[in-house]
């Protein structure tokens, strides 16, 4: 394990969010919050300190860097901002248990946006503000971000792909340019003109411009932390809308994006985790549609609904425009199976992924042709390309990791006594980073109600979904931490 | 494919079952029902008319078999045998829906034990003893049955070997003996003399020796259809736990019982998933034991309950003792999570099978490992014995056809409009061939509410179970039914 290697980018990291952290203290000063001010910038200076030192003590370091690396550094990044950013909320008393505010934190940097918070609208604005960065930043990556800005953290393009891919979401990382750096930068450059984008459409709309800020943070992560009580509920059918829309945008791959700037357009046109993509979404609109048909005055109010949710639920954002647990048991159940879903690999969506779908399902597929030609060797493959074998090993190891720790999950927080349907929602909408399920965490409930112990086997599960799981457990693999690996 | 041969081995399963038919016939017609008795001699003689027909015509043949067509016929056999067995209740009255016969006759071969009837104990008892004997044959399968008595469907072992690891249960089959014939014939008659068993040791208990003989066939096959409307709820301490006993020792593989008989000792004891489950047993009930105390008046009650709720979820029999659904939410957390599992491999009992659940952590394990060392070939190994890799990696396969086909059939019976709790648990209750579930199906409830169009798939579910998806999968490859293959 190289040590040095790991506190220099974790030094970096926090040296980052330290930075991010000027924001919501200027807000919360210009607001006359004292109180909320100070707390960030207490937290935001022992950033700095640790943080300078960390990268100070370790200029002399090796620069080789190995896939277990890439994964503990970044479960530890992640483990170790969502505790410095819960900070803020314990310190200013607006969410005194340390372990409701590292929930909250968690839930925002991994783009959940279960919250447990009972009201939102008391917060400061700079905790407001805060709370939807971090589903902004969460959304991309924080390591990403910081790939994509300095030159190099190790020297090797090799060992930057480990950080990558530890943190993005899929089975495997597609590259746009040679060069990892520049394909990141372009990324983030996107990612960075989208939200913008969401932004501007949102003010059109006449939303307020603080309120179209952090609207427009919390669509682009994917993330689901609203600052109204109702989420968006009582907005305008535009604003509605422009939220659906955005929220599926951002669940695309933003390797259909970068083609898109590169005019590969047919390329990104025969992506076929892209177009299954919109089937899906276009198929579950049209089915929950007809389905809630009878509870609307309007085919529009019905299609803007249904679609809002599909988007919410597909894009694992979680915001809500009505509340879907009093929706006919079909559409719950369609809503339900797209928990597991999510969006496409690349994308800021949480859950299993489409194209970890598709491998899923191509291989059994193939495995059923095995019985027929015994002999025959056949290739899965996706968008006409070869999938390899490891990545088919790894993604049939990644399901039943997915269902064995949401079991385990299950079982521990059913210790709190609430119904079946809240205890799996519950479970499947944190891991799958969306936030709401149903019942006692329903679109207008939260996480309030469940004890210390169950916040934090969420909080978990929250780590787990967003960073595809392998990462975290390697930082309970005895192995990995040999200082001779 | 084989056509004739598929015909011929058809053929004899529809004679099969008519001689089975004998017993309830004499039961009707001794019990002074004469529609009852009429409605199995009719159902008999067809069968004995058109299973003549086709052996007689199938006496030319080719004797080669593939593994598609040992999937087929097993099938095939399957839903004809189900059809048949279905004639009796609609012919005679007592379950005028055919479809509703049908779901019965399906839930008993497979041995779920699900039910539409309301009030069973209103059946004539040559009914209630083919619903239980129903149970009994299809626990074990009726085409092992069929291997195990004539000395060769077809002439080659390797072709019955096909015909036998469709019907069987598990990732692979464990050969006692050379000859697959010898080892058949060992596991039917242990199956027999544990059943006889069972019998003896309930009317030592004083239960009604009629009741005795239907209990004893629905235990042995992990069945779970009961003569009585309260299941065992009104039985003696003794009684259930010897109904408790019984049900364990039917999902314990009948390979430990042939070790054991060949005085193998040391093998049987060793077997790994053999001791997996009973370690899954002891700590579910303690644990559930724990959790329910304050529900019982003494820690005797206590036990003897949750061993039986145990016991009846993991053999996946759904027998009741009690109401589980009013237990608390840990309690039925882990029964639900034990739905899953069933038991061993080579048992009569349903789910994913311990051994499957055994190789998938395993191969998740393997897989972790692989991250840090990529290059170092790491083999799957139960009970010390290298489990290859084409069995790996149909298991994986396995998984995922399991979670989409209950996923599938999940959002079908969800137009119905139960409770998300009712619909999950119902599938995999009876996917995994339990029977009872949660809410508007747990124990004290049962499917007649349901529409047709959810019967038939609960149905199909039941059989997917039991037969482990790809044989019935295969029916519906195009490819399978070529002639030339």
């Amino acid at each position: 394990m190289n040590y040095k290697l790991i506190f220099r980018i974790i030094g970096m990291i926090m040296l980052i969010e330290a930075i991010f952290m000027l924001v919501p203290t200027i807000i919360c000063y210009a607001d006359d919050d004292i109180v909320a001010g100070n707390s960030f910038a207490v937290t935001a200076l022992g950033l700095i300190l640790i943080g300078a030192v960390a990268v100070f003590l370790t200029q002399k370091r090796k620069t080789d860097f190995y896939a277990h690396e890439g994964f503990a550094v970044t479960s530890l990044s992640w483990i170790i901002m969502s505790v410095a950013g819960a900070l803020p909320f314990t310190l200013s008393g607006e969410i005194p248990s340390f372990i409701d505010a590292l929930f909250e934190t968690i839930s925002g940097f991994t783009t959940t946006g279960a919250t447990i918070l009972t009201d939102v609208e008391v917060l400061p604005r700079g905790l407001l503000y805060w709370r939807s960065f971090t589903n902004w930043l969460g959304g991309m990556g924080v390591l990403v971000f910081l790939l994509s800005l300095i030159p190099a953290v190790s020297k090797s393009n090799g060992s930057n792909m480990y950080i990558m891919s530890a943190e993005s979401s899929g089975p495997s990382v597609g590259k746009l340019t040679p060069k990892l750096k520049d394909t990141l930068t372009i990324t983030y450059g996107l990612y960075i003109a989208m939200t913008i984008l969401c932004f501007i459409v949102l003010v059109i709309g006449k939303m307020p411009v603080f309120d179209a800020v952090c609207a427009a943070l919390s669509t682009a992560g994917t993330g689901g932390f609203a600052i109204k009580n109702d989420s968006f509920a009582s907005c305008s059918p535009f604003l509605q809308n422009t939220i659906t829309v955005f929220m599926l945008l951002f669940s695309v791959s933003f390797n259909i994006y970068g083609l898109m700037v590169f005019r590969r357009f047919k390329e990104a046109v025969k992506d076929e985790e892209f177009r299954i993509f919109w089937i899906v979404v276009v198929s579950a609109i049209i089915l929950i549609s007809v389905d809630t048909r009878g509870l609307f005055s309007s085919w529009e109010e019905t299609i803007r609904h249904s679609a809002f949710q599909v988007g919410t639920v597909m894009s694992t954002t979680g915001f809500a425009s009505y509340n879907f647990d009093t929706w006919p048991s079909f559409s719950k159940g369609i809503l339900f199976i797209l928990m597991f879903f999510g969006g496409c690999a690349g994308s800021t969506a949480g859950g299993l992924k489409m194209s970890r779908a598709i491998i899923i399902i191509k291989n059994l597929f193939r495995e059923i042709s095995k019985i027929l030609h015994p002999h025959k060797v056949k290739v899965v493959k996706i968008s006409n390309k070869p999938v390899s074998e490891q990545v088919i090993s790894t993604t049939m190891a990644y399901l039943a990791a997915y269902c064995a720790l949401m079991i385990i999950s299950f079982i521990i927080i059913s210790l709190d006594g609430y119904s079946i349907a809240t205890n799996i929602s519950g479970v499947v909408a944190c891991f799958n980073n969306i936030g709401p399920g149903f019942e006692a965490v329903g679109p207008v409930c939260n996480f309030s109600g469940f004890s210390n112990a169950s916040k934090i086997v969420f909080s978990i599960d929250m780590l787990l979904g967003r960073l595809e799981i392998f990462p975290i457990i390697m930082l309970f693999n005895k192995d990995a931490w040999s200082r001779k690996l």
